[in-house]
């Protein structure tokens, strides 16, 4: 692609760097933001940047937060006494918008898995152990996706916890709403008959 | 979707702003960034707010430009004494990556479109009658898409040309190549039969 400017170029090599942007995608977005109010593309701008330099992690849970700790953890409405292990932020923005979870949550920053050279000493798992025995946690709520290295994660997770007392448990897995018996993997077919409901409780969830 | 911190919000929503993201991608492209060193970040978000301040159309066609004139306008070794006619900085991208043209451009910014309420009025059209008047220019080549409102467009920019002797033309319609005759529509179809080549022309083209 040839430019008649090198503004121009320039911002479009910056959005291309993008995940899932190409080229093509960057000039549209370019051009879009070109044909906007000045004043409005200077805030775009500004927020990326404050985003950016003034984020801060939440000391107990690794959430974002504008401050030392995010709305989650300071929020006295919620069970502190819960805690809901996740991978990343995305999983606790998906868990928050089913407004069915009134705890808190750990995210470790990513699962245990030794091929991509992530061992337990890169994610926040000893924070978690140290947080649990700190904070007397009564319930431990795995929801981390239902795959090998996440069922690692929990494996070594949960006999890191072995002497302490505390209820350890890990989100459903079996056949999504809408899902199709027929076009279900083996697996989540087998578990899901494994841990199968009574069906009252089935009807009152 | 709930955000634990104003920051990461505000920056989903500005992406979630541009033309086809919406704000699960956006959320993508800031949890991103937002992995990159911030320095990075800072750069990304300078070179888009220099972009929109600092970037200039070219008093000649309109073309983006850094300075009063863009690079194309700019450089002697181009037919200055022949101008393209294009709707949008799109297109002149577009042409230019083909390495073909020679010439100049001038960028109308759309088409007539009264079901739109463009008329001739909002576009670059005036300024190019004028351009032409002054410059002498020997040949007008449109490069509209090919439809009743670049049509139209032809029709009301060559009626005012009538005075003026120049040539006037238009790129080839016909069938692309790689394309299949079956699936041409009608239109395309008769008028690259109506524009049928020389076969020798064909081959040496």
């Amino acid at each position: 692609m040839q430019f008649s400017s090198s503004l121009l170029e320039n911002a479009v090599n910056e959005f291309a760097r993008l995940p899932g942007i190409g080229k093509k995608t960057a000039l549209r977005l370019v051009l879009h933001l070109l044909k906007q109010d000045p004043k409005e593309v200077g805030q775009f701008s500004e927020v990326i940047a404050r985003m950016r330099s003034e984020i801060k992690f939440c000391h107990r849970c690794f959430n974002v937060a504008d401050g030392d700790i995010c709305s989650i953890c300071a929020n006295s409405l919620r069970k502190q006494e819960v805690i809901c292990v996740v991978e990343t932020i995305r999983d606790v923005i998906a868990i928050e918008s089913t407004q069915q979870y009134h705890g808190t949550y750990h995210i470790l920053n990513g699962v245990i898995s030794p091929l991509d050279g992530i061992g337990p000493d890169q994610l926040n798992i000893s924070s978690l152990i140290h947080r649990i025995e700190k904070e007397k946690t009564e319930e431990l709520i795995f929801a981390l996706n239902p795959n090998i290295q996440g069922d690692t994660t929990i494996y070594y997770i949960q006999k890191k916890l072995q002497p302490v007392s505390i209820r350890i448990t890990t989100i459903a897995r079996g056949i999504a709403f809408g899902g199709e018996l027929e076009y279900a993997d083996e697996m989540t077919l087998a578990r899901s008959l494994q841990n199968r409901l009574p069906i009252e409780k089935y009807v009152t969830q």
